[in-house]
């Protein structure tokens, strides 16, 4: 079952600009995404999710171009956290506060070692850490799509800092680090529709400590 | 049903030391991180899957003693290559030339490009490179799991440089980034077992731009 909704996907390289992905759809996508699990459960990043076709040719053109930024209907910016600070870290214990009824002294004391550790460090060195957070729902993102026969391509080839200034990340402490533009594969268009997935063997990739 | 997978699963607290995970559901699980996709395809990460129970013992050690380490019947080591070099990225070349049957005149062009932009940078920034997408084949790796009815505990909280140390993994040029403990949930010692899954707000997640 997940082996071959993993098996179906592929980076699509030729969307069809005629269909879109339905809400339906895009909410389970997206649920998948909130679903993730990340470190000490910070969720460290949002989903910015860029329909407006004047925006959509704007990231295009801060990614050379690539088309399918434009064909999806869809496309989803991830966008990590640039730094951790005590009031992201406190809206994270307040939430699990209110939503499991763990009592604060409880959240308080593991969180309070979190941030002795993580806010001393550099901003830069924390959004590394959101990033690769990011990057886990990314995948599972990836993997949502497949389950709704949504074509989807991951993407790193774009200027970050130019998509940040487009999307206004910077001013809401968010960096972007990801794309995933969501639509049909327009098959006819798509060099590399069909052609077999290439992976490593599997003696290349496990090794196992017995 | 991704969402029912994606709900089921937590970051187990304690595993039953008394069940093992089959072999065919870890070559599921496997197979599943071999799927994911990486940038350009180059799939710069490793497993290494650990059922030695003082290899097991020493990576708890390296871990804060976190005892699902030892409890779970194995214990998976993402381990990310320390480097982008020319002959890691022409294995990539040579096996989809094979595989695809892709010139390699196209590949080259490809690559050749992806070559002049990896090699001159730090290593550390090639490693960092390397460790997202490592992070992308653990997501997918912690959704497999929960496929098969298998307990997963995402694991960044361990001395990478013990665990390296352990597995002798630097001298093969790899560097551990996460470790996934699979097993089944000792539910009655698990606090965390049953509890609430805590999550964002769509509203705090997602932003449109339509």
């Amino acid at each position: 079952m997940l082996h071959e909704k993993l098996n179906w996907r592929y980076a699509t390289k030729k969307m069809d600009a005629t269909k879109a992905v339905s809400q339906a759809k895009l909410d389970r996508i997206v649920d998948a995404i909130n679903l993730a699990p990340t470190s000490s459960g910070l969720q460290p990043f949002e989903v910015i999710v860029v329909t407006n076709p004047e925006v959509k040719a704007k990231i295009s053109a801060a990614a050379y171009g690539q088309a399918q930024l434009v064909d999806a209907s869809h496309v989803l910016v991830f966008a990590a956290w640039d730094n951790y600070t005590s009031e992201r870290i406190d809206e994270v214990i307040n939430r699990t506060h209110a939503e499991r009824g763990t009592p604060l002294e409880v959240l308080n004391a593991y969180y309070d070692g979190l941030k002795a550790q993580y806010l001393p460090r550099s901003a830069e060195v924390n959004y590394e850490h959101a990033a690769r957070q990011a990057y886990i729902a990314f995948g599972i993102g990836l993997t949502a799509a497949a389950f709704e026969a949504v074509d989807a391509t991951p993407m790193e080839g774009f200027d970050p800092a130019q998509v940040d200034e487009i999307l206004g990340l910077r001013a809401k402490g968010l960096r972007s680090v990801t794309l995933m533009p969501l639509g049909y594969r327009a098959a006819e268009g798509d060099w590399l529709n069909g052609a077999k997935k290439v992976r490593k063997p599997m003696a290349d990739l496990v090794t196992e400590v017995a």
